[in-house]
């Protein structure tokens, strides 16, 4: 693999040439950038400005924007001093305008939104649409060529850099870090990626905190530190810190190159060191740029008297009521005249050469990169075959196995057929959750010091464990988003962690299936063991599958939850899922030994359908009138409702029961609100038109309330599920309290069953008579509690 | 106020008894911590232990506990010879038995539950409940006296720690954090809480890090660094770092003694000076320790020739399969008896004087404070009368206003009529919300260095911004659990940034109601500005109303949420949070100007009932027969459903709607499912029962079908609501994008009312020319898009 070369020319300090050059790139894009925010008219200045060439509403943000574009400029020319493959990754949200007049100025802009041309035209397009119904935001987002990083919730940028670069060691991504998200949780807590990064076989992240010193509305905690307290800070983190400080010109310039060529020069250094001798191992200290810089940096220093530049005040739009405040209109002009556009732009309003070279070319220039646009890049995984893993079941409910070892078996071996693209990310949940067979062929990456005592962790380790959701859900995104595929493994209840991070990968990838030219990339694979049925020792804050509902918001051409019953099922959801693109797949299950139900070719077919009827459950015996139906879906639901129906079978023998298992939760809602949505005939064939459905679900009941909803009377589906009831105790007992059990379960049918046999109120006050024995047995016994698997339904009989 | 003062005797090194008692407190601590994961029986070992003295199950945490009680023995010495006010936080979740322990020797254990006395049956019942059915979990709790912060979901001890001391000048936050959960985003975003904290007005955190190198099956971060790195990092935060390590007795007694003097009197020293002179308003570098022992110290060094003791073998239970192997059952038996039992607990299993004495007595010790059962110290707010800032409404639909501001007026008036009690939480949005009224009577807390150019900061202040959304939300509830008030003001889409706290929180509440002995806490007011309908230059990522999904899941005695439609239904719903307890009340508006519907008494009694026909909007008279009606909740929403009624009544005269408004969401669910659903009657009344209701929303449109369930024929409520369409637009055309706009209301009115006057088609092609028309002026005009106030009502008539 080649590494970083920092060239003597990049090495040594700019030309003076080569400074003009940036400058004439950088004020371009400052120029474009204040163009967007003010301007709806007369965009190259072609006469004074008046107030009708000014938009009506000022909206955008120019703060943090020339700095962004400073930084552009140089990592440009670094570029085309190296051929270095570049990632540009900005963290300053609402630095939109700026990364959005780069790529203009690379042409990107143009190539993709072929409208936006590269002439007056064009440009007056490219300053209408921003901030405008209908255009572009004031943040990077998904339309935002070069960019995998929406700049809306901040926190981020490491996360996905460092998930960029992990197994990608040509690539080298710049993460620009504002002392705005510098505050966040998610931010402080991704700097560590360091630990996890090893130079060889994975590439670069050089952060550069930008400090510019205020937020929207006061100052930044950073940024008002003492600097030696800050280095000492960034140090501790583990970094080299370069500073760079100022806003004297050409000075800065100078400064910047010399800052900028020596990290790289270090990186060099260190993939080198990495990859010709093996390296020792150990974490290197990774360079990392400090640049102070005043926010709104050539922007107006004082408007009406009260300082701009360097304040708060210039973070959004410094100058206001341009439109009816002449002075201001007059600043304005004096401002954007102070780039003296026209020698950036030629009379068609083109940029002219020497800022259009300023750019490295084709899929250098850092707009047009295939590594944020992962999709043109992804291989599909080479996978075994998921039948390989299958656990063979003779008759249902006879076997009990972990079913999510079985899935780490598969994944052991999809690490072994892929070792440059797939990873599992979990925080330290990698053996408790069963999937610890990956340790067979890749330890736990840790560049951090290492004892003969640890098992199974090291440099060359390639899953991810780190107790922090956040990073495990960013890195698996900044991966897949890159074109690569991994899963995020982690415990039910505290998937809610990174919950808003399922939401925003959710949304871009929602924006990204509108623009044609983004690719689609591997989906999302999140797995939620540890359920809130069965916590063990942990107590009711680990009890919440809090995430379906919020995966239940995104929209259906990216949403997907599954909630397999059984190892068999899981493997082939998991198959579908490691081939998908573009979607979040949720998938929940338990890792406890649970009973199977499904053979392979059974689980294939229930899962490719979605939702089946399990006629050796039932009693309906085909018939197409049955008294209920027991739906379920989640696996100890699906056990209480199997139970359940094996007691009606047993003690109301005339009753019609039909079992149906739903574990594609997305074939419930109607075709038009959902693609899984089965058709309204199949819906009723399994859950008819009018026969009251007792549904068993995993999770909160208003999720099938909501899902059900404008199906033929969904009136009759009464639903148990969580109802926000737990403690330490065992899944049996869990749906007790949630009245979830199959004693619970009779009784609804019972109560809600179109015609009943004789004995139906018999059985009633013999579910009500287990219960209270049930709850006897637990103020009783205490620590004795049986555990689930004497609970189960070879079990059940003998409780009877 | 007094300040801390570390007496001689304290700063001495601790006399040959005074180690001794530690260290028997300390073994009393862990043996019964031990007992608790071990013993079913023989809980004083008054026999050689047989097989079926041991646990079925053997679930709990060993790992982290030597540790906690170490750090607490030395925490009660010193409170004994200061008389510190002391609350302590365990970072380490799972270390639960420690601190059960705790409370146990402290006597409070059997003062909350006395049926688990101080005696051989009470030891065995503390044993018995942990890890149990039914019982206690092995985290830190709601159940564990003492106790603010669940050892669930980790990362927010130094949160509820900051929280805690804020406006508690007196209180001393030990804060010990582990080094699992030091890896998290939450946790490192923290550690800056020292920037916000005035040692003149609050107290003291003492963050003390706990190195004990492990997590569940692999290393931390933090130990396996470099301890020059580590110490950079924290003395980058700005703390000045006491190193202990070891495992060498009575040595390390000696040494942590001493750090803890050290970083006593180092407090002390601080608000001396902060409180005797004013200090100088500068941030002081607070003490901070690091403690690095052995994980499962004390514990088995190795078991089967594995070494365990120091390694993450010792994070749970060290010693397996007691029952089934009589080694191992041998070993309990020595470790065990390593704590010489007999010197701790009496012949009737009462913990002797010497160990019963290591305590502080009363509410001076930690699991006894106050400060860890808030409700018993809460004052409640000296409110003003809430109809002072009432906006003057003498029809409805004319006035334009931003109601936030009166909210934030009426909140400046409860800073000022409560400086000890009250605070507003925000990420850097303050102003942005049109809360800025605070600023009139005070700044935002900032403890760093302020320049000239900044507005409404410094080190006096008490607002609170930092743009950590995880900050807010924890220091709030670390204010709130300690009986202070306050509210979180936030952007809606980022609130699912904390929603996973939020989650934490109800959930601690709701655990809460169960305990007698927990009173009653402030509720968590969260306000949501920013939303879905309305975000200017912001685009798709900040448009979500996913936490009132989240809030829905909570269970009933805890979860409110609220859509005050104006300002004077905000004030009312306002007034009556700030009145509330054990709470999260969620209030969702607009900072905007908006229309104002209702005159302060109208809303003071449509709030009190949560939902109310609006007579004035329809047109049915007072008829109980309509032929449809139109409900909304939600500000945008309620605009246009207004609007569709007014264009019905124009346009359709002879169609009777009714237009209902719910402010009061929780009102919809049946009263069984809420204690604010409405009865049947009053549902009916509002809703009737057959007529078919269109409901625009604010949030997902599937919140109101899981929340009318069971209401009379369900299915007849069409939900229009954010369906995940967003873009950079006006607030109309998010409605158009979302089809929840006024045309498609009328349109939803005409499909689905009762009975249809003539003309009924006709006007839905006007609907449909009116959207067409709109689309047509979207993709012409760009950004000359009218904003919202060109499309409310007063001005529809000239669109139409």
């Amino acid at each position: 693999m080649p590494v970083p070369t920092a060239t003597s020319d990049l090495l040594a300090a700019p030309s003076e040439a080569e400074i003009a050059q940036m400058d004439a790139w950088w004020r371009a894009a400052n120029y474009l950038t204040i163009g967007q925010i003010y301007l709806r008219a007369n965009p190259l200045l072609r006469e004074p400005l008046k107030p009708e060439h000014i938009k009506p509403r000022l909206l955008g943000h120019w703060g943090t924007s020339p700095g962004l574009s400073f930084v552009y400029a140089h990592v440009s020319r670094l570029i085309r001093h190296t051929g270095q493959e570049t990632l540009y990754l900005t963290g300053p949200g609402h630095g939109g305008p700026a990364l959005v007049a780069a790529g203009y100025l690379e042409g990107t802009y143009s190539e993709i939104y072929p409208e936006v041309t590269q002439d007056e035209a064009g440009m007056l397009r490219l300053f209408r649409q921003f901030s405008s119904p209908g255009g572009i935001p004031s943040h990077v987002s998904v339309t935002t060529p070069g960019s995998i990083h929406e700049g809306g919730e901040l926190g981020y940028v490491l996360v996905h850099a460092f998930g960029a670069v992990m197994d990608n060691p040509d690539l080298l991504a710049i993460a620009v870090v504002g002392d705005g998200e510098a505050e966040t949780g998610p931010l402080e807590g991704s700097w560590k990626g360091i630990s996890f990064l090893n130079p060889k076989h994975d590439g670069a992240v050089l952060p550069i905190l930008h400090l510019n010193g205020a937020k929207i509305s006061g100052p930044t905690v950073l940024a008002r530190k003492d600097p030696a307290e800050v280095r000492e800070l960034l140090s501790g983190h583990g970094y080299d810190v370069i500073e760079v400080e100022g806003s004297d010109l050409p000075g800065m310039h100078t400064r910047f190159a010399s800052a900028l060529a020596s990290a790289y020069s270090r990186i060099g250094e260190i993939q080198q060191a990495a990859r010709s001798s093996g390296g020792d191992g150990t974490r290197p200290r990774w360079p990392l740029i400090v640049l102070r810089t005043p926010k709104g940096w050539t922007g107006p220093s004082s408007v009406d008297g009260v300082q701009v530049s360097g304040t708060f005040r210039a973070h959004q739009v410094p100058l206001a009521g341009v439109r009816e405040n002449p002075e201001h209109l007059a600043l304005l002009q004096q401002w954007l005249e102070s780039y003296r556009p026209s020698e950036l732009f030629d009379a068609a309003g083109t940029p002219v050469p020497v800022v259009r070279d300023a750019a490295p070319s084709g899929d250098k220039r850092m707009s047009a990169t295939p590594h944020a646009n992962g999709g043109l890049i992804t291989r599909d995984l080479d996978l075994p075959d998921f039948r390989d893993y299958a656990v063979k079941v003779d008759q249902p409910a006879t076997e009990r196995v972990e079913s999510t070892r079985r899935l780490g078996e598969m994944m052991r071996d999809i690490y072994s057929r892929n070792p440059d693209r797939f990873r599992l990310f979990s925080p330290d949940e990698t053996n408790s959750n069963r999937l610890g067979a990956v340790f067979e062929v890749s330890d736990r990456a840790f560049m951090e010091h290492v004892t003969p005592d640890d098992v199974a962790i090291g440099p060359d380790g390639r899953v991810m464990e780190v107790l922090s959701e956040h990073n495990c859900h960013g890195w698996l995104e900044g991966y897949n988003l890159t074109g690569r595929h991994g899963m995020f493994a982690t415990y039910e209840a505290f998937a809610m962690v990174s919950a808003s991070q399922t939401v925003q990968h959710s949304k871009w990838l929602e924006e990204a299936n509108h623009l044609p030219w983004r690719a689609k990339v591997p989906s999302l694979n999140v797995l939620l063991t540890s359920t809130a049925w069965r916590n063990d020792h942990n107590g009711f804050s680990h009890q919440g599958p809090g995430l379906i509902q919020v995966v239940l918001t995104a929209r259906g051409d990216v949403s997907r939850i599954y909630l397999p019953p059984d190892a068999n099922c899981l493997l082939s959801v998991a198959d579908h899922c490691f081939r998908s693109r573009n979607y979040v797949n949720l998938i929940v299950i338990d890792k406890q030994p649970q009973l199977q139900w499904l053979t392979m070719d059974e689980a294939i077919e229930h899962c490719a359908r979605g939702a089946g009827v399990w006629d050796w459950a039932g009693t309906d015996d085909g018939n197409s009138d049955p008294d209920i139906v027991l739906a379920c879906a989640g696996d100890v639901v699906t056990m209480e409702t199997v139970a359940a129906a094996q007691i009606l079978r047993d003690k109301l023998p005339g009753l019609r029961v039909r079992v149906v298992n739903v574990v594609d939760l997305m074939t419930l809602p109607r075709p038009k609100d959902h693609p899984h949505g089965m058709s309204e005939t199949l819906f009723t064939e399994l859950f008819t038109d009018t026969v009251d459905v007792v549904f068993a679900f995993h999770g909160y009941p208003g999720a099938i309330h909501q899902l059900v909803h404008g199906r033929p009377d969904a009136d009759r589906f009464r639903v148990r599920g969580f109802i926000e009831q737990g403690t330490t105790t065992t899944p049996f007992d869990m749906t007790v309290r949630n009245k979830a059990s199959r004693y619970h379960l009779v009784m609804d049918a019972i109560n809600n069953a179109k015609r009943l046999p004789r004995g139906a109120e018999d059985l009633k006050k013999w579910c009500e008579s287990q219960l209270a024995r049930h709850e006897a047995y637990v103020v009783e016994h205490l620590e004795d509690m049986p555990e689930v698997r004497d609970w189960t339904l070879g079990d059940w009989a003998t409780t009877s």
